[in-house]
């Protein structure tokens, strides 16, 4: 039997975990490995990642410009003086190198990195190719380095190549490098007027960055830029967890075409969500030509996309589309304080856009309270009485002139059933719009909840906009009424995400189970297994299959259905053999010993026409009254083995109902697949029919997550379809299984 | 036997057709009605509504101003300034009313309607209550009057009331009211400096048409802007045919929150669509708050919202739900020539900016053909060889701040197999996207192809965006890719909707078929019919039902089950009786005279036992081989009958995988409605089973569709459930039907 996969925490491990999540944030960086975490998980993945420390790359005190140029017409030129402008900006002690110029743009110029005057931080390398000067970088203890230089993964095969030698050489050096292909972002002219909690950007494309680095202009305070490039050692995962640490980084954001490793992306992610720092992705490759394309344009594998979602939503990140709701869903996630409520109102001047702004709210999930008689009541002071103001609250224009507009918003901030006030302001009328943004300017100053303005005039130079709303860092501006309601949805969703969150890696299991030995014995490299060997496995693994003998005879079918108990079904059973069905070798609802001995006879003979190959007839017991599902392990390129679950029969062949999960996942989460499928409601019980055991079914799923994370190496693929799950109370029985072995 | 009900057309129908359809576009405005149309369909609804000639009302020659003013502070003397302005600048001779007042601004002021110098086209209502002036009107001979007064159907019973009795004296005035509850956006200043197509306006709430209003700042014109109020008579689907008649305009942008009437907004749509002309709409109702909240703003009805989004499928109406979509595709399918080809080409000068939209625009439903080999050695003359070219086309940058990039532009719009370029500029970066923007600028002067931009900065006050981009009516911009996309998609499917649009009025059937005699006899008013009865009505509609026998006797049962044949299905029957199954009211796979003599007892024991009422036992033909489906008809608040179909058992019950559609249509809808079934592969075919036959699902629909055209009024529901649609050429039996009568 099989020990609990996610079971109750003990206090020690508790306390372990509270000390892995770095729940005093913020607080000092945890830089450093706790001790008593363990390294690998059953399946021999990494359980920790340690966090680069990246402050000196970030802000070094020195750097070494190799290839620096000040010649006309060099493209090396344009780089050396926006390097050198930069370091005269944040204070860094910059460094030309160049074998023969004596000195760049006045400064002296050393002619290799050996010659350096002093240990630098960072190298930043203008040279073709960087491999040569990597070890010499090493020998000077250079703890950085940038490389440029394109040509590499980028371009196919033998760019593949130079860039796995350059891999391994960094590897060996023990210093970290950034690139290559990649640019100048991270030393961009960063604000420093702005303040409050920042964005940290990370990008595999500086162009697609562009977007969000601009947001400064619109009074967003952005800290860190990371164009990771090609990622031969430094990789998007680096960055996220290292911004998940520092104190000014109130929300990353992320424009990924494809994950280097899979693993170190989640763990990245954990990191964040244990600290509670909201990350919101762009991952292209939402098609196939997307995704080839994305391939191409960065030499980098990316995973099934229905994983990486399901990846993304395990760890909290919230995946976007658009730049734009990169933009808007970052800027508020990193600057709007912890909800105080769920609820949102939406306050207009105008009727018609309550009516539409509250439908569309209430479209994207968003909880509109109706307002307390009470509440209402107090409105009415200042608003008609034949205006409705339960939610949405219309003010029907005049009161947003005078006095009473900002007795309104008061009013409706201080309704402890509201966390969220969407003001949509359609179009700009000066009497009454600039009044009401400053009214929603001032009450936003004087409250922790959030306020959101929608400045719906595609226009955009007015005033009230650019000036008022934009000078704001408390009220969240946005132009469309769909981004708000995204990046609502999204800050709502990551607090409680965060609130519940538990990190499977704590709880991931780091011995085998005593299954494990002997499931091992059933595996058969290279092949797939019977269905009945395939069903020993599961057995080993807890997992219920049906009452059933294996015979070789007409007799010993007629024997074992007696055990087994009238009627049963009998199947052909053989390595190697599918579609089972569709070939007749399957009978099902045998209830006389005259039925079992003609169905052995059929069965046989059919195999033989076939040709096929069997080692008996399976005689097993009928199970009929329950609901049947799929559960399996596949392997994904990017994650590893995958388990998912979908409803079965018609709806998974033609509706491909189905959810997946990334291992390791505790017991939330596959309840939450379920909660994924669209014919969810069967396992509740439709026309009279008895609520199917959902607790059966979780631990097949547990248990087959389990069997994914042992077997992960050997398991090519595991299926179990259909796995009946039986009214509830009576468990769950897997009727038919596939195996296939690496 | 039914004739068909949409069969092919005469030379003569397709003459009229083409008369009616008004293929001529741009002409003169066809106001008239054409001879040759019948008035009515076979359920008493409309199939020809006349176009109100409203130029007069837009393009007043005079006009009088009741209860008008120049009293400080008075509500009605700034509007009366806001009038005399708009009378001066559009050449309108301008009379103030008042009973009172001398003169009004200096304008000579009548005391009343009757003492106007002259004939007026328009009368603008001032007054709290509009109705004591409209006989007054009437008797004046004014042609068009606006009520702004409030308090009608928006406040509640009293005001509806009210808003009848204005309706009413309107209807017999003969005159033409626009409100009561609207303002004064039809007589904006409309900018006179813009040319080409313009977006005519209409909005049910004037605050929501301020953002489409405000494009005419960003270079798009408008021509008319109808707010339309409470809609006492005119209604928003009047002022749809008639700017669907007016040669400037090239789309008709719509914020509707309900609609007055289902029938007259179709008949409206289908003008548009007759003639080409694109509609674009926001409907407010996605959800329940939503409907509810824009019933009590408006006082009108809002259908329920699948059937909405059918009903404005079926005639091109192009639903949004945002307003800042909204602007874009009314922008872009006003001003976009017909498209030449429907490949879309992604151009940048970034390869992960091309790739991210690329993957968006396949996700969307945009065809990305990859360029001929030719067509990519073409532009790698221009683009260095490393980078891809097949679509999306990356320039690596470089070659856009030189002569090249006018080159790239030239070679993509010049390819055949694309009909739109779509260039997102995710960062302004002055040296190469000033050149790209005026590159794009030229080009799109010189084609007929649709150039779009996305212009990504989050900032908009770059001379490159407000400037070249929006000085442009040739090139399309936007600011987000997710709306230029929305809009690209919208602007293809219009005119591939367009060219093979066929009004299904034309072929809408205006006379009771033979089968409507033999039905009507089966019909028992304010009741549901038994099972058998209700079988009959579908016999009488040409739909075929198993071999079945009511019977009242197990002899009889016995002798039917010999003439029906065996194996059979017995079934109680009854009117008022429902979930037989559940009952135990239904037995299956009965093969011998005995088993149907026990099923008649059982069936009537538990019929005495559970208090049903029978009209006999149904012993019918079984039908197994066929996939289930359920055919129906319900009732529409606002379009009235309504034909959905879905698929049955587990399917239609727990994922109400189902289409609707607002009758009249034609095969090609009831074709379509499967394509929107998610498990529309059901019907092809799967795990070997043979494909169904869809011809004869078809045919139900449509005969369906007669039937709850020809017995509206008396049919309150019908339910064919499971219809078994058998193997392809063997048809499809309803076997099971619950009829109820109104």
């Amino acid at each position: 039997m099989l020990g609990s996969t996610h079971g109750t925490l003990t206090t020690d491990s508790r306390r372990a975990r509270a000390i892995a999540c770095g729940e005093q944030r913020p607080g000092p960086a945890v830089h450093g490995r706790p001790a008593d975490v363990d390294d690998l998980d059953v399946s021999g993945r990494p359980l920790y990642a340690d966090v680069p420390d990246l402050d000196r790359f970030f802000r070094p005190e020195s750097v070494a410009v190799i290839g620096a140029s000040d010649a006309d017409g060099r493209p090396n030129t344009g780089i050396t003086r926006q390097l050198i402008a930069w370091a005269g900006r944040v204070g860094t002690r910059l460094h030309p190198v160049h074998p023969t110029r004596e000195s760049v743009f006045g400064i002296p110029c050393a002619p290799s990195v050996a010659d350096l005057p002093e240990q630098v931080d960072l190298a930043v390398l203008l040279v073709a190719d960087p491999l040569p000067v990597v070890e010499e970088l090493a020998e000077a203890k250079v703890r950085f380095a940038v490389a440029f230089a394109s040509g590499f993964a980028e371009t196919g095969e033998e760019g593949a190549a130079a860039q796995d030698r350059l891999a391994a050489a960094v590897r060996r050096s023990g210093m970290r490098l950034l690139g290559p292909n990649t640019n100048l972002n991270a030393f961009e002219e960063f604000r420093d007027d702005l303040d409050g909690p920042a964005i940290a950007l990370i990008t595999q494309s500086g162009h697609q960055g562009r977007p969000v680095f601009a947001l400064q202009e619109l009074g967003v305070r952005l800290s860190h830029w990371a164009p990771t490039g090609n990622e031969a050692d430094l990789e998007a995962a680096d960055f996220l967890s290292y911004f998940a640490e520092q104190p000014e980084v109130g929300a990353i954001a992320a424009y990924v075409e494809g994950l280097k490793d899979g693993r170190s992306f989640l763990l990245a992610a954990d990191r964040a969500a244990r600290r509670g720092v909201p990350v919101v992705a762009v991952k292209v490759g939402r098609t196939e030509t997307g995704s080839r394309t994305a391939a191409s344009h960065t030499g980098k594998l990316t995973g099934a996309d229905a994983v990486v979602d399901a990846a993304m939503r395990q760890y909290g990140v919230i995946r976007v589309d658009g730049l734009d709701e990169l933009q808007d869903t970052a800027a508020l996630l990193a600057r709007a304080r912890p909800p105080r409520a769920d609820g949102v109102v939406v306050y207009s001047i105008s009727g018609g856009t309550g009516a539409h702004v509250a439908d569309l709210a209430v479209s994207a999930g968003l909880r509109l309270p109706v307002l307390s008689e009470a509440r209402q009541s107090e409105l009415h002071q200042w608003i008609p009485e034949y205006l409705s103001v339960a939610n949405p609250v219309d003010n029907g224009g005049h009161p947003v002139g005078d006095w009473r507009g900002r007795k309104i918003i008061d009013a409706i901030l201080d309704d402890p059933e509201v966390g969220v006030l969407i003001c949509p302001i359609t179009g700009p009328f000066p009497p009454l719009s600039d009044r009401l943004v400053r009214d929603l300017v001032d009450a936003a100053e004087q409250t922790d909840k959030l306020v959101c303005v929608v400045w719906g005039s595609p226009v955009g130079t007015e005033p009230a906009y650019r000036e008022a709303l934009l000078g704001s860092s408390r009220v969240a501006t946005f132009r469309t009424v769909g981004n708000c309601l995204t990046a609502v949805r999204a800050h709502l969703a990551h607090h409680r995400f965060v609130r519940d969150y538990r990190s499977p890696f704590d709880e991931a299991p780091r011995t085998p189970s005593p299954s494990f030995r002997k499931a091992r014995e059933l595996m058969r490299p290279g092949q797939q297994l019977s269905e009945h060997a395939a069903k020993q496995l599961l057995r080993a693994y807890g997992i219920r299959v049906p009452r059933e003998q294996l015979v070789t005879s007409a007799a010993a079918a007629v024997r074992a259905a007696g055990l087994v108990g009238y009627p049963v079904v009998m199947k052909a059973s053989g390595a190697q053999l599918a579609h089972k069905t569709e070939l007749g070798l399957v009978k099902i609802g045998l209830t006389s010993a005259a039925q079992v001995r003609d169905a052995y006879r059929e069965l046989t003979d059919i195999a033989r026409y076939e040709g096929v190959s069997l080692d008996g007839v399976l005689v097993c017991q009928m199970v009929e009254r329950g609901v049947e599902m799929v559960v399996g392990v596949t392997h994904d390129d990017l994650f590893g083995p995958t388990v998912t679950v979908g409803l079965g029969g018609v709806l998974v062949e033609v509706l491909r109902d189905a959810a997946v999960r990334v291992p390791p996942f505790g017991e939330d989460q596959a309840r939450d697949m379920l909660g994924d499928l669209r014919g969810r409601a069967l396992l509740d019980g439709v026309r009279g029919r008895p609520p199917a055991d959902v607790d059966a079914l979780v631990e097949v799923i547990l248990r087959v997550q389990r069997m994914a994370l042992e077997l992960g190496g050997e398991l090519a693929e595991l299926d179990i379809n259909p796995l009946m799950v039986l009214p509830r109370g009576q468990g769950a029985v897997a009727l038919d299984a596939l195996v296939v072995c690496r």
